[in-house]
């Protein structure tokens, strides 16, 4: 049988009994008689019902309706409302045949419904059924749980390669969603000495653990200065060296677009690059709003498609007080209501819009993309960083 | 109710009603009337129910067992055999009332049985309660096997950066056996010039995906010699280099163990360091048996745990035909049957006499471990690469 797959005969199941009169219990535990594997334990007090099912955790209770110290419907209630006990198989086991009470059992919770005293074959049948779905769903489950738990691990990781938001000369805010547990966009900054910092974002193809195998290779290479003796204040030498060092033919046919940026706080310049990443943006107090990368021609393909691909880098000025955004697609590629797109041009504006009321945009941006999806969650990965110059 | 939970109610069930008397269907049709969301098709010939129920793909089955072209029960059977089918509730519907058919419907994989023609009160809170509880076991399952799939894409990707068993001046044979979809081993090799070949395994602490995330980080930065300009001709001071590198402070409390060494084929000699791992074994035909790492001198504590830590340098001569043995701690770590750990002493004996037998002593080594074990997979991952020199 399909459902029992995997589910030793063996182990002997254990049946619970809730019913005030013993004489009943007596009837079922002949009936079970010439099933070893099926062990009958009773319980006489509704009462103590709660406490004897999650004691004797069995793999199936028979529930009688009409007790004198408690409701059995209740009773069902009672067991489906506690997580421990809820997903315990349960057959009423009643004198009543009211189609409304059979209907208020499972609308309750309850697994099945027979009339006593049942058919021993029937019972036996059923006690087997519910047991052995119940097991074979239990393993299904566990198994899930222990790769949800090893994916949140790993997530917590991943999360923890991200540096802090930081105060000072330089000040950072940045929102990371990953779609699934894990996510392929990564992004960091770190200084490269007194007065320059590096600020950096990248996003693989696809989502998940393939992709975020990949994206923290890239993190670790660029948190510990391991590019090969590529000059890390040179945006184009840098995309240039990951592009060699990442190709896809090696990894699994992935790549990864990336934004590299190097800002200087004494020379008060910017130098960046691009590889096939939206253009990050640059807001300059009371001056003009500046796209960096894109398709700029210093601006090269996705990092890892093409060996000796060629990455430039541009210089431009950093007035005190600018805002840097640097963000994943996700956050823009969006499907709206109507099934279209949301457009470049349309975050862009938000930015622009979110920017001049001041503080909080990084929330403000990823509330209002929420809004446009009609979700709290996002297709793809979803990274923004917002770094603000003294 | 629990079970339901996530299952919209407005979405419609489908019910396929499989009974050779279309009075029958046009009764079940008029005790659903009252629910708009409860949808009826009807298969009045048992020859056809099998495609038919793959064409409706029905939330649930209500079925007949007496029909002129088709028994029933065998029906029943049929379902559960196909892959496709197996799962969808089954709810018998017969005139017949013998304990023993009931129980045969149920070891056939039948959901529930009942009595026709049933109360509509009765059969409408069946057939929602199988119907939902199909639905909710639907969902997990497809999470949790597109979970599996992403770890199975990951996986894949973890094991395409371990290289190729190689031929020539220097032949290697290796296994990886990873205990869950992904682990924390991972090994490499690869030409540092025309006579030198580093070689090197490394074990993360723990398994599953947040290792595999160091481990491939590792892996990749070795792959592309990006250690800080380390001299990878100088086993300690890679893994001095790696020890600063990765600090289980910043990679989630993670460290790992390594062998890293460097086998120069024109002064014929073999370098190594080892942080934390067990010793690797070198064969040299008619000669002695040399154990490398392990406790000597030149050996570190595990990586990433002590900034600071000093990793030595050992050489030994590398004779022709000499055989170099490198494993990770899951092959002898093995629980035996008594309860009891199996010794270090016993594994390397093992090589040791394996190594003599002769080419294939990879697989034969593997073997041994998993009788040993009683098991055919590992507790640990369990990875073991054979280095033989011209």
């Amino acid at each position: 049988m399909n459902i029992a797959a995997g589910v030793a005969d063996e182990t002997p199941m254990r049946v619970l009994i809730v019913d005030d009169q013993p004489i009943i219990a007596e009837a079922v535990r002949r009936m079970l008689l010439p099933h070893p594997n099926i062990q009958l334990i009773a319980c006489i007090k509704g009462s103590e019902a709660l406490a004897k099912v999650a004691e004797v955790n069995p793999d199936v209770i028979l529930q009688d309706l009409v007790m004198p110290d408690a409701d059995g419907l209740e009773l069902v209630s009672a067991y489906r409302r506690d997580p421990a006990l809820a997903r315990i198989p349960l057959i009423v086991l009643s004198v009543k045949e009211e189609p409304s009470i059979k209907a208020d059992a499972f609308a309750r919770g309850a697994n099945d419904y027979l009339v006593k005293l049942p058919n021993p074959v029937e019972l036996i049948a059923r006690i087997q059924y519910h047991a052995r779905a119940s097991r074979a769903q239990k393993e299904r489950d566990e198994a899930f749980n222990a790769l949800r738990a090893e994916l949140d691990s790993a997530a917590h990781y991943v999360q923890s390669l991200i540096p802090e938001p930081i105060e000072g000369r330089v000040r950072t805010r940045w929102a990371f969603v990953p779609s699934a547990s894990l996510g392929g966009d990564s992004f960091g900054y770190h200084w490269l000495d007194e007065n320059r910092m590096a600020i950096y974002l990248l996003d693989v193809c696809g989502h998940g653990v393939g992709p975020a195998l990949l994206s923290v290779s890239v993190m670790n290479a660029m948190q510990v200065n391991a590019l090969g003796g590529a000059d890390l204040g040179d945006p184009g030498a840098v995309l240039s060296a990951l592009n060699e060092m990442f190709p896809m033919s090696k990894h699994n046919g992935m790549f990864f677009t990336m934004w590299y940026g190097v800002a200087d706080l004494s020379r008060r310049e910017l130098k960046y690059s691009s590889g096939g990443h939206p253009p990050a943006l640059l807001y300059t107090p009371g001056g003009t709003d500046k796209e960096l990368g894109g398709n700029e021609d210093i601006s090269g393909p996705m990092i890892g498609a093409f060996s000796g691909a060629p990455y430039g880098t541009a210089t431009t000025a950093l007035l005190p007080g600018a805002q840097l955004f640097v963000y994943s697609d996700g956050i823009h590629e969006i499907m709206q209501e109507d099934g279209t797109c949301w457009a470049l041009e349309a975050f862009l504006a938000n930015v622009s819009e979110e920017v001049r009321k001041g503080d909080g945009s990084v929330e403000r941006l990823i509330a209002r993309s929420r809004l446009i999806g009609k979700r709290t969650d996002f297709e793809d990965d979803v990274s923004l960083l917002e770094v603000t110059f003294e």
